[in-house]
């Protein structure tokens, strides 16, 4: 666990009763200095009022705060939830001395439950009297949900002699799925950049990662990322050879997230990336990556560490897309399965097994029909996502 | 358990040693003159060799018998397969003394394994020997693979005051999945009708029945409909009045049929039919209602007696479909659990937990928005699906 945060960012998490087991249920982010911001939001139709709320504010391009509760989704709540919203953001403002509309607020946890305000009112102080330039650890405990570990990235690059940081939190871990999971994902740097040029990098980060993760193809109403720049190393990304420095690092830190949510998928067990080449073009190999992690009986047989490619083929075959079957490869690692639509029989079968033994490994699915290329992260589905999922709210 | 079978039709099912426990996995379908048939097959792009070959042979329209078994899919298995499925058949016709292309073929199980023909071969003669006209459970029996129950369902009515029957056995029970499910169904029926028209009243049931039912999002290499009709009984289908008789027999058999795939899918403990309204088109309406059907967080939370009616709302949002969620309305059974968006509050959720106790339910979604409708069976998800596919090899 990385215990430094980011320069010129503090943050904080508090218990303020929204979860039942009385665990960090409130966080803080507070930047010393104006910070710019860029973010990305769910595309689900339905969607909460924090993140209607912060669709609204973060055109402005620059903000001070975040504030963030999990237990309650604030999301089918109606006029009320966004007069909540607004008054989360306001306690946080006031405390802080700073104006309301440069506080964004997020949310995560069970839909259509009012949120409690008056808890979030009367924990405000304490949460703004815990901020601490090393409380990133408190924070990213603050946003869990059925997460097992609190998630925290840190790494740190040079731009122009100049050091800088990029620090991110998230959370999952459920409702993962490509183009903008249920998660939050809270990214603070000191470089300084524009609101505009911070969304583009933004935006090429998160295609590299979260948009290639999925546990069970359910997106949320919630999911938002946010990258907050303060400006206070010194360091700036204003051309290309500065972005062609900052970008990879930014990557890292997301893709590291990324990784790590489907490690720490709801049940999950193994870390799997599936991977699609010789495809058509590169929207037919991700459809078809896509179909396949989403498989609930490729993912079954994941989990019971079976080599069972015939389901993975029968994923490839129902992703609508124009395939030969006749003339698809699959590796599991690097051990060939599948050579031109056929098993390579029981040895190869016992190779494969010892690859499913492991933790985290790929499954390549060579089409040898073109160049299209893609990738997604995928985990096993167990016994215990359903137990997890079953009684999430008793 | 229906005993009878239908007239004209006798049907057997042996064990010749496919399974590893013992059971039966042979069956055959034999029709005492030659009847006509149609058929439809699965919409994957994988394709077991049965599949190809039945494809082939039904274009004549005609067919005397169909050999099937279960344990093994003959999929994934390249020209050895197509060469196996053939062999089959020929046991069977040399047996039965008819011709080798009046045979059809099916088989149902793992893909990717090459199929004993050599064992088919051994069993045939007793196979055709237990070929009764109230062998209808044996055969239902030797097509099961992870189903618990044998599923026959049998009807008769009256055309031109003549009895007719239809008699029905299908097999799930995972990859369930709108738009041919891995399902074998073979349905015999005594009347007279083209093979032609045949096939439009077996499209027009299948639409309303197995076309509606869903598991698991995942469809299969195999899933094969068959109806034969030998005529015996004398009446005909002919015109449209005589369709207006017999369709309504043939779509009964088939929705009870598919029904019962879905409550004796893999784990499943409840039947819920997903139905969606005051959609903009019925194409909306049955994005939203296979959408909802297939969520996996939908699904663990009916399995869960949980009323979180939030990830219905949800799944509606990630449908791909233009809607208002603010207008959406929400009932499970008879009972209002969500009204324009938002929960009905506490009273409302105590009589949606009764709801959700019963076996047999209905979720109704409206989005008050057009005349769009349409509904699909589902089942809840369970920690036994997950037990059921991680082991289904070992």
């Amino acid at each position: 666990m990385e215990k430094k945060g980011c320069p010129g960012f503090k943050t904080a998490g508090v218990s303020c009763g929204l979860k039942k087991n009385g665990q960090k249920d409130l966080g803080l982010i507070y930047s010393e200095v104006p910070a710019n911001v860029a973010g990305l939001f769910t595309q689900n139709r339905v969607q909460a009022a924090p993140v209607l709320l912060d669709r609204q504010r973060i055109t402005r391009g620059v903000c001070r705060a975040l504030i963030v509760n999990s237990g309650i989704a604030n999301c089918c709540t109606g006029e009320q939830g966004m007069r909540n919203a607004i008054q989360m953001a306001g306690f946080a403002a006031a405390g802080l001395g700073v104006a309301e509309d440069e506080v964004l607020v997020s949310s995560t946890g069970v839909i259509g439950d009012p949120l409690p305000v008056e808890k979030i009112q009367v924990a405000t102080p304490a949460l703004i009297n815990a901020l601490h330039g090393e409380g990133i650890h408190d924070l990213a405990e603050a946003i869990m949900t059925t997460d097992t570990v609190p998630k925290v990235v840190c790494r740190r690059g040079e731009l122009d002699g100049v050091l800088f940081t990029v620090t991110g939190v998230a959370k999952g871990s459920g409702m993962i799925c490509p183009d903008m999971a249920t998660m939050l994902c809270f990214v603070m740097t000191d470089v300084q950049a524009s609101p505009g040029l911070l969304k583009e990098m933004l935006k090429a980060a998160v295609d590299r990662s979260l948009n290639r993760i999925t546990v069970d193809g359910d997106t949320s109403t919630n999911d938002t990322v946010l990258l907050m720049a303060n400006g206070l190393s010194g360091a700036e990304v204003l051309n290309d050879a500065q972005r062609d420095v900052f970008q990879p690092v930014l990557d890292d830190v997301l893709i590291e997230l990324a990784k790590w949510l489907i490690k720490d998928g709801e049940g999950a067990t193994k870390l799997v990336e599936i991977v699609v080449t010789g495809a058509e073009t590169d929207m037919d190999a991700r459809r078809i990556a896509d179909t396949v992690a989403n498989s609930n009986l490729t993912k079954t047989a994941l989990f019971g560490e079976d080599a069972n490619w015939g389901r993975i083929l029968a994923a490839v075959g129902r992703a609508g897309v124009a395939v030969a079957p006749e003339k698809t490869d699959i590796r599991f690692g690097p051990v060939l399965m599948v050579q031109n639509g056929m098993g390579c029989g029981k040895s190869a079968e016992v190779e494969v097994t010892k690859v499913l033994k492991q933790t985290e490994f790929d499954i390549t699915i060579d089409l040898k029909s073109g160049k299209g290329h893609a990738s997604v992260f995928t985990c096993d589905f167990s016994i215990d996502y359903v137990k997890i999922n079953a009684d999430y709210r008793s």
